[in-house]
């Protein structure tokens, strides 16, 4: 069989467009139903999907206005957590994987560990985790921390917190099982092993608690575009998203990340680079085009704006709302993320209450508004010309863009050659043709 | 209506008694599969109880000889979150409350607050907390702490972080969404608070991004039965949690609380005291308590020592084995409980190995080892006698020993009008009839 495609489905609240509440088809009370969450993994799984992925964010955004006026009001800022879903999706579905964000800030990497394991166990094997390490200041007020940590030191918590992770779901290796009932003899001790770990942010003596799960441990997704972040995906992760505006830029990132895989000692092809894009799929291309621009203009320019104060980390609401965006310099927050809005208000006279418009509602994501076929072209195109291994699939508004995506595009890709008609294997793992690590432990015996 | 008893099925992996492994009938594989733990909450529901509850152990034990080869050779050891579990039953039942044990030692408010509140929401409003402090340093081993706190101030950290989760449950009010989808308007900001919280163990600001859960907030359950300990379930539980190993003790403990309670302030009847029972079904008692001598006898005297050492906070295995307990003075440890074995041991002349048999098995829980009929009677009368508001169940070996529960004792119970037919309501809440708390913030509007 040719090299195929991986897709993974992230799903976000009713949809990842800002204005996704507001299309028709959708009902943003879906927000918070188990029954809404149960169908959007079941379509997932009818599209031969990879994964199901959800992210996180544990506090509401105030940063325009510095107070929950904006965001309460215009956008969906309600999110559940995003780990217990799993558990729920887990007995939802049979074969696809099941992929959560949780922070190495915020976290301890007992607790992760032990949950993680479990879930791979309640899964039967289908669980993943997406490392991150947290740069949002409104978080760290909600966990008793000081504003965030220096990137470095981040990285380096994020470092020993994996290795532990990895050292406890080492920690009890496979065929442990004694079960003897006669005997009375439960287990094998000796296959049991203590981690005495003491290092600079964690003491964790282990073991866990919970046996080797069904994939040796859950796969590892993470999303760092920084060198840092690279260089740690590199090291450890099975699966890096990233976002790509272009495909020689998505080929520079693709050649770059291998190399830095193949430089760590790795196997070539056992880390999955996945480009989100944000479908829009219609019988015709103008029909898409409409619907995107529909959603585009249904952005309320405040719901842009605060969304924007965000991903920059700076108050836009101090500015007029009927001018452009004044050349300011020493801003707090995100320097080059300013710079480029303030470039794009200067060059095309764009009003702050225009440029919420403009950056609010897909979010410099890769929008594809097309045809399936044509949309499959696009996504073709970039997995022959190795950009990618596949694509994190963001639908818009849901449940419709998905249901869409896995009706038209998926049995395109189907039809070409470049994607499953069936899954081959049970866990997680087995989709993205990655092996079963073995324990760490299991060479001394 | 007359008044109804309450029972909970606590389910403790292939089941409490500590051969329960070794019984016929019970895979020991059991322990983390997902279709298993799906199946014994699907029972618990058929035979209508209120809730099925998890306790949670974060580590291994080793107390005996201070390693793992006892523990892990004789004992069933692992032990799955039991949190992650309840996202999986919440799915696979539609109308048993789900109650799980976490600890304010180990856990930060904030992200337990949110995820206990997603569960609500993806349960539709069965979930309970059980509050527990944690007293086991191979848990603090494991979460890079000192040994575990002192009991006072583990307590003070668990009133703080218990105010903080109700702050934070209450953070969104009911009626909080407007989803004006031609306005744009998402939802009212002024039904979402900061709590600004700021205490001896914590500071958090708020508010939670997971809106006002169907129950308000999870039904607390508490089970300390220190001074503080209950004082504690009187200010804010809705559950106790109690072992009482007979009738007088249980009425003096029910009345006592209940005092607890009105002297806080609360009305009668808001917190539901539920002793444990674990209950052997035979058609004789002939039957049943063989099967429950069984169950002893297979015992191995290793794995109740290490339960034995594990209780007392005191290793056992620096004495012979086949010679009585000797009489120590100023062990480390549990005192009082190694003076009442050590009592035992010498009026009975028991040996070690023999001692481990004796306090292994069942633990000092209530043992009820008779026909169906029999055990209704003892349940009746404990109930009407006003030694309790209910049971929780601690079925010795499972699945069986749950099935026949809900088989032979909750149908006599229904026959004689003491427990309900078919469930009422749709939360835990209105099963264990208690009323759905409003908001402290929404008198402010």
């Amino acid at each position: 069989m040719s090299r195929q495609l991986h897709l993974g489905a992230f799903l976000m609240g009713v949809g990842h467009h800002a204005s996704a509440w507001r299309a028709a088809g959708v009902d943003p009370a879906n927000l918070t139903r188990p029954a809404y969450y149960k169908a959007l993994a079941q379509t997932a799984e009818r599209g031969k999907f990879d994964f199901v992925f959800f992210a996180d964010r544990q506090a509401l955004s105030d940063r325009y206005g510095n107070n929950l006026q904006t965001s309460v009001r215009y956008l969906t800022s309600p999110r559940l957590d995003p780990v217990a879903l799993l558990g729920l999706l887990a007995g939802a579905t049979s074969h696809i994987g099941l992929a959560a964000t949780a922070s190495t800030t915020f976290n301890d990497p007992f607790a992760l560990a032990r949950t993680f394991a479990t879930l791979d166990h309640l899964s039967e094997g289908r669980i993943g985790w997406n490392i991150v390490t947290s740069t949002n200041d409104g978080e760290a007020l909600n966990y008793s921390r000081d504003p965030i940590l220096d990137h470095e030191v981040r990285y380096r918590r994020a470092r020993e917190f994996v290795e532990l992770a990895l050292g406890l779901w080492d920690s009890w290796e496979d065929d442990v099982f004694i079960h003897d009932k006669e005997k009375g003899e439960f287990a094998n001790p000796d296959r049991v092993h203590y981690l005495n770990h003491s290092g600079e942010f964690f003491d964790v003596r282990g073991p866990l608690n919970v046996p080797r799960s069904p994939q040796g441990r859950p796969v590892l997704i993470q999303a760092g575009s920084s060198d840092t972040g690279q260089d740690f995906a590199a090291s450890v992760a099975d699966v890096i998203f990233t976002a790509q505006p272009d495909l020689a830029k998505a080929q520079a990132f693709y050649s770059n990340v291998n190399q830095r895989l193949l430089a760590q000692g790795r196997e070539a092809g056992s880390l999955k680079i996945m480009p989100g894009v944000m479908p829009f799929v219609g019988r015709s291309r103008e029909e898409a085009q409409e619907r995107f621009a529909e959603l585009e203009e249904k952005v309320h320019p405040l719901a842009g704006l605060a969304l924007l104060s965000d991903s920059m980390n700076h108050d836009l609401s101090i500015y007029p709302l009927d001018e452009p965006l004044p050349d300011v310099k020493d801003i707090r927050g995100n320097q080059s993320r300013f710079k480029l809005v303030q470039e794009v208000s200067q060059r095309e006279g764009l009003t702050l209450r225009q440029l919420g418009k403009r950056f609010g509602g897909s979010r410099s994501h890769r929008v594809l508004a097309g045809t399936a076929s044509s949309i499959a072209d696009d996504l073709e195109h970039w997995f022959t010309s190795h950009a990618c291994d596949g694509f994190n699939v963001m639908p818009p508004y849901l449940p419709d863009s998905l249901t869409d995506f896995v009706d038209q595009v998926v049995p395109e890709l189907q039809r070409r050659g470049l994607f499953r008609r069936e899954y081959q294997g049970t866990t997680l793992r087995e989709h993205l043709g990655l092996t079963r690590p073995s324990s760490r432990f299991s060479q001394k015996n």
